[in-house]
């Protein structure tokens, strides 16, 4: 699909800088696969940058940690459906379904979203104070 | 604590009417506890939003459904936290550690919001375009 | 109550330079009160920005334009809410009262806010297409 | 125009579930005309969730409440576009001009929308303190 | 790239008021170039909000004031992802570009936006309480 | 000022495990301060996260890079604002105090901020289409 063109072009592999070449050969190894999509091309542009986030996103999205990979794609899915972002909405719900979400798991958690969303405003218009409970 | 006022009085129970009542006892019945917290109590003023609210979380929030009822908790307080509710954060993540969450879940599920936060910034400035495999 | 300290100063009527003190002028002219809230007080150390921004709103708010100024106000209160500012909420839900807004109208206009959150985020997490009636 | 795919696929008649159906029939009957929009065609994977969220906005936006139908629209593509949902914004705008709405009133919500989210900003920004009055 | 329209048509030259004509005038002087882009041409359907809004940023955007033309322009980028607006992203990294903003200005621009939103998100959601050096 | 808990506690530095020690060591040093701000101070809980965003935070936000520390604190300081961040506006406020911003520069900075908002929402709310030169 025709698309606008991004800020900084889309990095083939011949264009790498070597630390953003490390950090794709990384993102390849750890996820099994030799696809590298354009969020870490454009990214690469500054290899600082792109070694943080791989490295954050490393840390936090796999096994063994307190909460089940699935579980924490869904809420990536979660918060970018919150700030509207077209790509991360597209590409992290391709990663849930990847790791198991059913389309029944991404439309029951896409209630949620929206009935947070929703008494989220009630919370906040009606300036419901908070309750000693939750103090 | 000393807070603003609600826009809308907290309601007492001997001020309800008999709709908004009849809602507090399926709200007392459902979670088994007296404790009506101040969302619902300023709610109360307009019983149908009171019935359909309650209704809907009600019906997404609890067990038997495709997500784990801690998982959707996660979710509210993700959702929550993006849109800075803070009577939200604040009770939904009591509802959380009430479903067993521990300090090392809730951290880590707002290491991921965080985490989410800034990669959508990056995707959204950067223009990145959406990659044909996810389109 | 206790509240944090503004970024600059709140501004008493003998601080103002005259710029300032023209629009202040004006405000309780066009008001008929004497009553300056802390918006403008704090807003005063830019006067450029003050007279534009009053200018805005004066021009934007009052009487004689396509829509009614309760219905302004009303559509003030409902982006405020969106944005979180709790300031805003409060000082234009005053202002909507003042106008002749009903609880019942609040309570209603609240609920509009908070079912277009719940659609708005559906339509963008589900990615629905736009049809081709509305493109 | 090319776009691209929902997460869930839009729903033709035939495939609707009875539930979702009846929902269809409903929206068909209440606003007097064939049509169903991608919006309900992709929430009807969800029959749960298209009943509630029907039945919200069947309830909320008709005649017979304390706000005009007109100015409840207005409210909606307000919120819209403050979460900049696009799909959002074009449908309920349309809705909005086939209640009535002239385009300088459109344009003049847009204006409001727009010095509100301009204050908004200025009010969190310098940390005004909420005034007695609006305590 | 074909486009939704607009819900008010780009106006050409021939189909502008008098009004509209004299601010588009003053911002191809301002400018020194022929070109207005879409954003006025839709906006002029509207006069008052057109002189008003090109009257505010003729003021602020412009040399001789506290902050960096170029410093301004890449605040104005940084608002505008926070705000996921594709159309004022995509104009003011061109006008940042123009002022002589490089890649590595505007990738780096772009990292401290992610970071403040990821950092904003912490603050929120752990609900960290503000220091009395800061209050 | 009396405040709401936080989620998690906010540690004292006898409280700490070695990596988070480790971490508040360097912000000591980097700083040249012995205040350590309630942010790290709950972040310390997850001392792999604290590392992560400290080390970003480090990396960003110092001398050396092209922009200047201030810039970068004014971008801060806008984007905090635009996410409604209490604690984050009013701490980076400070820092970029710290770094030499006048009052001058900081009302400057949120007229920005505020007019982006404006113009944000206009472009959103009309649908205006991307000009061909900045597609």
């Amino acid at each position: 699909m025709e698309q606008f063109s991004p800020i900084l072009p889309v990095l083939a592999d011949e264009d790498l800088d070597p630390r953003a070449a490390a950090v794709f050969e990384d993102i390849r190894a750890t996820r099994q696969t030799d696809f590298i999509n354009n969020f870490w091309r454009v990214l690469a542009h500054d290899p600082a940058n792109l070694e943080r986030t791989w490295g954050e996103l490393k840390e936090l999205m796999g096994e063994g940690t307190s909460l089940d990979p699935l579980v924490k794609e869904l809420i990536y899915v979660a918060v970018s459906t919150v700030n509207n972002c077209t790509y991360c909405v597209r590409s992290h719900t391709a990663a849930a379904r990847a790791k198991g979400a059913s389309d029944q798991q991404l439309a029951e958690m896409q209630s949620i979203v929206a009935a947070a969303n929703k008494t989220n405003r009630l919370a906040i218009g009606l300036q419901v104070p908070v309750d000693e409970a939750f103090s």
